[in-house]
């Protein structure tokens, strides 16, 4: 294990005694002193030092008898009989530590208060991104998407855009990278220079291959403060690193994880590299915030909601192919995401189905839409771009989105079926157009085509569900 | 990273070029005549090699353009405008292979033939495993399990007699283990010695705190043939070996993945250890066949059918909390575990209300329909060890345990409410008892209380939606 870190270039020591305190103290002071390089203290231990069941696994899975406690505390020289016990010299030590920590504050807050009469701005952004606050400006330069200008786009792209907007806004605050992928998660901040491996110089952190790593050092920053985080990489490498989303949700991070590729749209690759259960996984894990935008301006407003949200994660995903940009002019704002759900189109009057679809498969159900309504049917299309915002909105718009008397609805989701049932009523192949097993490897219009992300199909599927 | 494996005790060789054929050839040789450790040839080559795009990330994110295919076949003095070519020399080498290779395939049949001679029971073994057969006797000393002998048991302890029965029969050809947690998952073959560094000599594989490479390792068993495998770990850390458990489903390989600790049953751990939405992100996985059996007679039957697939990986989930073993005398057999749901206990004519539950959770829907019963309600239980076996059922069978007319269903899981809604119409805290978000540390008798897994709320709930 030494030679390995010492392979990595780390500084690494190894204790033949680890419970030899002193030589513990120096090792630390040692590694200390060590500015250049990571360092590890490889400590030599016994499992349940000082008690009867030392070098026994059973310290570790089995709960002490009160005879272990007696005889643990005798051989330390405690009072056998006194569940808690503080020498006087550990007293003493931790109470001069206590007064140095109370000195080290006063002189801190000190210097804090000379700095902030000397540089008033420098020490006011200092102390908005301590407490995670966002400046004023932070989405002033978040761009706008219209079919004119912008055409047929894949959400990874229009997130690079908001991105950079953000990154305008917050330099040296907004920090991220990816797993080796930047240039296919897009997730480049440009001009705003890299995390080196001595200096904190730039803002966009080359991760490496290491999902898992990634993913904690992203929880890191979130902990430490001072700077909020993303990182980036295929929706199906999520499955390297999840356990890293779900310690973000369990201590209710602000970390913002951007997966892209986030569909069989991916194409090529094929079913090793095609996400099918990964967005019902997601939507199970509890207190992730996960968002699946259908074009630019859903997008800009997934990284709205990933910014301002404190109190856990937020999970970004995006599509590897080009989807056209929703006419904002004419349909529903994108500011709805932060429902989760919404009435992206309606009809006049009550609607004879429902078309429900979200991410990268919206489009297919606003083509259907469109030739639907113009064959005289009543139908209203809700884009659905995260299950999570949707529940937590009241009952009463929830119902105003799919009002409970209207049974014919259609969902069409690249992703496994599971948890439909809850928008659609039992799910079978006659009201949903998804994922039924894994992928396959070909151009995406191919694949489409198979698995019956077509705009045929949807309106074939919606007809008959209409009894049309 | 030569330095990394080195330290692993791997033999490292490094070409400085390894275009350098016979550089390579020379290294294989090397590598080949190294019998007591693993090889690694680091071969450190340019990326696009003899293409025009060299050297660049393009030769691996995006297709060669014509021109590139050109210029490439050009370098390597290949006639540029054939799309395929295969020099002479390549030629004649492989069909020199094809006629080496059909030498030894026939030298081999003679040996195994003469062998089948010799040892005609032994020969017969050994073209039952490489088939993957069952030998007739393979579930012979599966245990039966009764409330009178075996009271109230955890099902890893079930599991624990039911695979030490099926190793009984199965010698040298079930092989499996844990990620250095056999004591708690209880998978030790007890008697069956274990597989050494330098031999094949025991059916008891240590793999160590390795998940995802234990998960590749059972794969790769499978993938070989001629021996049955399986790994064990707690639910949680199924988290670190998703990738493996995926892919086995993707090559339909007979993987057995045991997890044990699989609720917030397992107490004092908490919610770092407690799986919630584990049980949801394995049933959205495609072909994967999740089992969570609810006592002794369940895990037999799971551990069946586990040993039965052929064409995928099965996941067996069990407790580590104690669970009553169910009066098969008096109540359906374990053997309906095949149909993924049951009429476990029923009422006379048609039932007001069902209660739905599985695994760890049975046991509280089993007492309360006795009270509830004894209350006069009509009440049927239903027993749900998978949800994915149900779902391969005939309709009529579906129908057959949940009547579609009645309504009135309580489901009784502690795991994600994703997914149920399909079974209980749209989920809420009135019809189902859950985990609506993470666990939390204390002992399971609290931690089911807490979360609402007790008799007094199944039987309150029950009530509540039969209008009683």
């Amino acid at each position: 294990m030494g030679a390995r870190f010492e392979a990595y270039g780390w500084h690494v020591q190894s204790l033949p005694n680890g419970h030899d305190l002193f030589s513990v103290e120096d090792a630390l002071n040692q590694a200390r002193a060590c500015a250049d390089q990571p360092a590890l203290i490889i400590c030599r231990t016994h499992i349940g030092y000082g008690s009867p069941e030392q070098d026994t696994a059973k310290v570790h899975g089995e709960p002490f008898k009160e005879e272990h406690y007696k005889a643990t505390r005798t051989h330390f020289g405690f009072p056998p009989d006194q569940p808690f016990h503080i020498p006087k010299e550990a007293q003493g030590h931790f109470r001069e530590t206590a007064a140095r920590g109370t000195r080290l504050e006063a002189d801190w807050r000190g210097r804090l208060a000379a700095y902030a009469k000397e540089y008033p701005e420098l020490a006011a952004r200092y102390q908005l991104v301590m407490k995670g606050d966002l400046p004023a400006d932070w989405d002033a330069h978040i761009p706008e998407f219209t079919p004119e200008k912008d055409g047929a786009m894949a959400t990874r792209d229009c997130s690079s855009k908001v991105l950079n907007g953000l990154a305008e806004s917050l330099r040296g605050y907004l920090v991220g990278g990816s797993a080796d992928l930047a240039p296919s998660t897009k997730t480049y901040m440009t001009g705003h220079g890299d995390v080196g491996f001595h200096d904190f110089a730039g803002d966009n952190i080359h991760f490496g291959v290491c999902e898992h790593a990634m993913g904690a050092g992203v929880n890191g920053l979130a902990l430490h403060g001072g700077l909020i985080s993303y990182c980036a990489t295929f929706l199906q490498f999520f499955n390297y690193m999840s356990p890293t989303v779900r310690l973000a949700a369990l201590m209710k991070q602000r970390a913002i994880f951007v997966y892209t590729h986030d569909s069989i749209g991916l194409g090529e690759d094929g079913p090793t590299h095609q996400p099918v259960e990964h967005l019902a996984w997601l939507r199970a894990m509890p207190n992730v915030l996960t968002l699946r935008p259908a074009d630019g301006n859903e997008t800009a407003w997934a990284w709205r909601l990933a910014l301002t949200r404190r109190d856990g994660p937020t999970v970004l995903c995006f599509s590897r192919q080009k989807l056209p940009t929703v006419d904002r002019k004419q349909h529903a704002s994108a500011e709805n995401v932060a429902k989760g759900a919404y009435v992206l189109i309606d009809c006049q009057g009550e609607p004879e189905l429902i078309l429900i679809s979200g991410g990268g498969e919206l489009c297919f159900a606003l083509e259907a839409h469109k030739q639907l309504s113009a064959e005289g049917l009543r139908v209203r299309l809700v884009s659905f771009p995260s299950w999570g915002l949707f529940e937590a909105q009241p009952q009463a718009y929830k119902d105003s989105v799919l009002p409970p008397q209207v049974k014919a609805r259609l969902g069409i989701e690249a992703a496994s079926p599971q948890g439909w049932d809850r928008y659609l009523g039992p799910v079978s192949e006659a009201n949903f157009i998804g994922m039924w097993g894994f992928g396959a490897s070909a151009p995406y219009e191919v694949l489409a085509k198979h698995f019956g992300f077509t705009v045929e199909n949807v309106v074939a599927k919606a007809k008959a569900l209409a009894g049309k």
